[in-house]
């Protein structure tokens, strides 16, 4: 038999499960909140990151006496487990909830609380000796300690989000090294260009990935600005006239982050742009990304009525009709992935739009929208890289046939001939079926050694003195 | 110790676990995406609307003659078992995947093989005697089988979203009934305009609601189109010239949905527009309903400093800092539904547009977005229909006091002294913080009879004879 | 020198330019919104159909008795004037502002307020004889006003768009019976799949095509349904019992337009799910447009190094260094139009959700946002049929060649000896270079009598007796 | 009588009128694209920035000796009369075009050749003595041309909208020093919270327009960087291996802009990713002038029914049927900016995930939506600092009041008497009616001193020791 215990909040009296380390305001809000059906405990990151908030106002609390040894010493042990990973399945508030994150902040205080209370060697639920509101959220609000501890987790994400990249970046400058001698065409409006090497494409997509990686490390600094000491709207009621600076220092030393406190807190507290930024920079990635996916799966295309220069490696078969058929499905799953995190950026736009007067109240669902986009792409980036990219070949001869038979080499001939004459031999290499080579020679433009050298395929793929 | 039996495929041999249903293309497929997290087995309808067309294909095979009578009752008692709901954890594969769905369906195939030889008294993976894809996928491939289902589910899933959307229509309706003599002011630009009744604020939401409902129901209908019997691409290859026919047939008698075929199976396998079609009307329903919500955290902000004119129910207490501070979270957690819905709207539309050729093969990702819509906004009626709507009471008092104090009374007089006059009086109002009633009868613009009557605020609630 | 008459309103004293027929709150309008530089008189639709609406209205007025006979028909005439096109470049306010319209339709009483004075023999500005606030905009409210006009305007802009959209089908479908015996491969995927006509492909073109202008058919409807008599808030206030209903008669008799009244006007003054429902059909619309321009991009990719199934008529040189390339320049800029589109649903979404209370006052933007869309998709639609589509020849033997070759035939011996021999023979064709054909005789798993008669590429293209 | 010239190209001869600058490239585009009706003159700054990269090239053409002194000359005068805003009106050619620029490219290279040719003393359309292509556009491709103009242009007009956003930072800060000492009640949720100053208001508005105006200023670098020299693909086909170095420097030295060459070229003619980033923070901006506005429009709110707060300056009447009402036109034209640049974003994300192997033709779309985010965002912060912050008014009584009779007040006691106490305390107040000051008295709490000391509102706008 489930056993009880009772709490109540200024709405009255709820039954807590005996067991449970929340307590009543966590109860309710999970009732309230049925939405997406994942709990707070699905993104550890951003419990850790509670722990670390609550850790460093107790430290700060104590430091400046507002706070008994005892307390903080108890409050203190609680956070340190939750950032070992324990407890995360007290977590149990939907991750979109309205009240501007207070659900999760009130989880968080009424976990620490009773675990603290129990490390104090008391009953949970026993909020005379230690209080969820008065101690353990001391000198906060859910208006700092939710966008401080977003911002935490969101660093901590990050980063395993520019590992992955870097891991993909690799692979294709691994590649690019691998096909620096293979020549083919390139391709411009899905129109025959002029000649490049199949290395050069591939380390351009490295570069752009590499570029990528700088963006959203640029994006990140911004978010170690926190508003811890900022309480309700940015004022500091309530709090130490030192208890900003300090705490900041405090989680400076606990998370080994460079946070840093934002210069106005009024401010800080209202606005949400620093998640826009990093939405818009997760956007251009995605939209990178996706436009890779959908080259390599041009220049794969066929086998034998496509384009055809490089092979995928096979990871599944492709088809439950059509036997043999072994189709892209590693860059179709990153373009999947990208539409997603476009998507996601204009739910936080309007969320962040939504934002009124002091505060912006959409703040759950701009962190959920952020976790699933940084987590995607992280393991997009990844399962792009190892089942993907480094397992490409390249079909040599067919890029190099390619690039012999096209008309495209008629562009090294302007230099020389000028464009109108150009023009006409493509319009003849068009209409005949013949090669520029042997129209050049008939009409007599150039003389065989002079073709020879211009049309080398190798000479046009860096620029050349061409008089 | 785990055991394992051997099956292979195209590229080669794997280990499939002995006891699993799923065999080596799903196991691949599970492989190959870590993507979101979220197996099939997430979304029941889903599997359920597999199992629907695994069944009719079975019967409409076995009714042409292709496939044999003991073949045919074992792959049709298997699907009856996934339809109560049983086997659907051995639905493994992440709901977003690459292949256009062809591991959703190969997913599908195997379970419903390996539980149909078990029904034949053969062990799993034992082919040789019925094949997942030479008999459970006969005359079919991914291509139709997995945009019908997805269809099937949706519409399962539209019924249930229209039930709640009408539960949350009467739920404003009833207020519209209960507050019809509740005078207050409107306001336009958030400005003072003129008189209503709280009541018509309320019969508004309920009538939006209703028509929004009504949207839902003929997006809903565009849905009952499918095109089994298209086969890869269209042209129905390998499909019996009556297969297309009698599997719609087969599949209406089944599910009992009023399912028809599309009339050219080679567009309908290419094209998506029903889904943009229906993500565009749920992004409708998202709209209105966060402006509704918008609406009711306008009219209830307060107490001391807002309009104050209703009282939401309080739900949980609102803040980790301000104590008896109680907030519109259940408005707000519609707000942030609304945005994701919104977002997702954009997710389908670039996935739908990079569809190419003969298949749009972004689907999951269009199907993952259209089930979070549904299933959010399905959560977001019901929880403000209860937890909000049903339990908002009015400030009478404040209502009628705003609007005797009102300067917007003046229009009212327009038909009588003209626009100009009654700007002034309005400006004088506004200046000395005098009673528009007050002002006019100071200058004599009208008797004290007519201004009664023309005031009285009952009187401008509806069109009213002028002159 | 200019010359100036002095008007004033509710602030104060403005010199008009004396032959300018706007007034005062025209140009403080005029001042105040520097934004676009797009001036109403850019779309003639709106302004003809603010004219309807007045005239409607005098009418109204002056059949239930409001408005002398006198003053009636001086409004009804300058209203004419301005339905045949006259002096359009009077609405000067930039097609953004503020005010949710009011400055469209003052702009409208001013013009129509002082060519009805000089109709009447009067000076321009002399307001006591006619006024545009007492008389022009009678019984109205720009919150009826506005809205209704806008509906009228967007009906006569989306007559427009599906006759272009008919044009566009037609030439789909003129192409489809044109290439009805081309027989080409089918693609999923971007990898070779099964044969179909190259007739398939146009002819589902012209069906989607076809759908889309059914889908803005049904979303016109729904903008037939007006607001008039709703004046300020919808409930009607300064405005004769009958006034709704003549007002909507009125409308309709003048416009032709089956118009009809709002069931529920508070719910219809501050509703634009109309605007969201349309905007939505029109993204669904792009989207398919775009995918369509994608497909025929690729499938004139080369001319020899992609597919170049199909050659798209030039239509200008296209490079600037490449002689002789052509680009497919067309189709390029229809995508564009697509992604412009696509992006005001975004603005329209916004505009939508941020209506407050009794009014959205977002409907300018929204109004703007629906012109361009609709006007570039009709551009793009001509643009599209008539300088691309219309002109688009096939390269019969390069895909009867591709067909012939590719392995993708293997799907049709399935049903003969079973996916897995089939994938088998498959994975030799890839290894080897060699046709399906040849290795299927090689291996004696059929005759060549079955052979020929299941390979005939002809009998692929439609569902087939296969036992 | 028009008269005419006769030009030709690969596709034939045109007439072209006799003293059109423009030739028969320019003409055909013309025909080509009728998408928006405006042209590329719309924009000068394109146009300025085409003809310094036409100059520039010349000026390293001619340095490297490829290019004649004499042609150099001409081409070099032709340019500057460009840049000096002569013939501007020449680019006719559709803003949003196919051929990823070369229309606009090709526009550039006629008029600057045709100019050059009559300071040659020779007739527009002698190509022979002066071609533009093989001189005008020498080393040259549309590819690297057009994204280099454009991000020339681009940098012009943010240094534009930079300059505008100071000015609305400057207007507000000026706001939050007069506003210092105006007590106000702070919300969040819509709900009264805690006391704060009007002017901490104002200033953090301040604070957050500045730090956008950083953000632009960190994306304008990123623009920066050109491809000139990466001719059709990045490979520098056709030009002079030390061309690339030496045209950047031309453009450096013309401009005075930092301009710096992509360190790989390849990868930076496909790669649009620079636009993406900056219409995210172009966004961004939009996103919270957007919030800004949507918070002056509530603090308006008013007068009598709505918080009224401040006093925004009467633009303009605001109603049609209204009398006196005045509404807030000017924010409200703003948040419409914000919804159509939001709108741009997807706009340019679609656009530039469009982009396919060596080119992105997309680019068109992707500028014309930028630059009227741009300039409509110049506009609406000139617009708003101007006509609306600079003449804000605050209604101190009002806002004293407000907090006086505030719950919220009780916030300040949880240090002293904990959060139940307190929530106790503001429950009695919301259900009696009372003051917070009076209940707690009257419980004895504590003493008057003590209250008069904690509740003294100017203690609680600040952190404060409180022990």
């Amino acid at each position: 038999m489930m056993e009880y215990r009772t709490e109540h909040d200024s709405l009255g009296e709820v039954e807590v499960p005996a067991e449970a380390y929340y307590g009543v305001q966590t109860l309710r809000a999970r009732e309230n909140f049925h939405i997406t059906g994942v709990p707070m405990s699905h993104y550890p990151r951003l419990i850790e990151a509670l722990a670390y908030v609550k850790l460093a106002a107790a430290e700060a609390n104590a430091s400046l006496g507002m706070l008994d040894e005892d307390r903080s010493r108890a409050i203190c042990r609680a956070c340190e487990e939750l950032i070992s990973g324990k407890l995360h399945d007290q977590f149990v508030v939907d991750v979109v909830q309205g009240g501007a994150g207070t659900s999760a902040n009130m989880n968080a205080n009424e976990v620490v609380c009773n675990r603290a209370l129990e490390l104090m060697g008391r009953p949970k639920g026993d909020y005379e000796h230690l209080h969820p509101l008065n101690h353990v959220n001391m000198s906060q609000s859910t208006n700092d300690v939710f966008p401080s501890a977003l911002n935490i987790a969101l660093i901590l994400e990050l980063r395993e989000l520019m590992e992955a990249m870097r891991h993909l970046q690799h692979a294709f400058a691994r590649k690019g090294d691998e096909f620096a001698d293979v020549l083919k065409m390139g391709r411009t409006q899905l129109q025959d260009a002029v000649p490049m090497t199949l290395g050069q494409e591939f380390t351009a997509w490295a570069v752009t990935v590499g570029e990528d990686i700088q963006r959203v490390d640029e994006a990140e600094d911004l978010v170690y600005e926190i508003n811890m000491g900022a309480t309700a709207i940015g004022t500091g009621l309530n709090s130490h006239p030192d208890y900003a600076r300090t705490v900041t220092e405090k989680l400076v030393e606990i998370t080994t982050l460079n946070l840093k406190q934002s210069p106005d807190l009024v401010e800080a507290t209202q606005d949400t742009g620093v998640y826009v930024q990093l939405s818009g920079v997760l956007k251009r990635v995605a939209v990178k990304l996706s436009k890779i996916c959908n080259d390599l799966r041009l220049l794969s295309s066929g086998p034998r009525c496509g384009i055809n220069e490089i092979n995928l490696p096979p990871m599944q078969p492709g088809s439950s009709i059509m036997p043999g058929k072994v189709n892209p499905v590693i860059p179709e799953v990153v373009n999947q992935v990208a539409f997603a995190v476009i998507g996601h950026d204009v739910t936080i736009s309007m969320a962040s739009e939504a934002g009124q007067l002091e505060l912006n109240v959409m703040e759950p669902v701009i962190g959920y929208s952020l976790f699933q986009s940084i987590n995607m792409l992280r393991r997009a980036c990844l399962t792009l890289a190892d089942k993907c990219v480094s397992g490409i070949t390249a079909n040599r001869e067919r890029c190099r046939e390619l690039v012999e038979h096209s008309i495209g080499l008629v562009t090294a001939l302007n230099p020389y001939i000028g464009y109108e004459k150009s023009a006409e031999i493509a319009k003849e290499a068009m209409r005949t079926g013949g090669s520029v080579y042997a129209i050049v020679l008939e009409k007599g433009y150039l003389t065989r050694e002079q073709l020879d050298e211009i049309l080398k395929p190798e000479n046009m793929v860096r620029p050349r003195y061409t008089k």
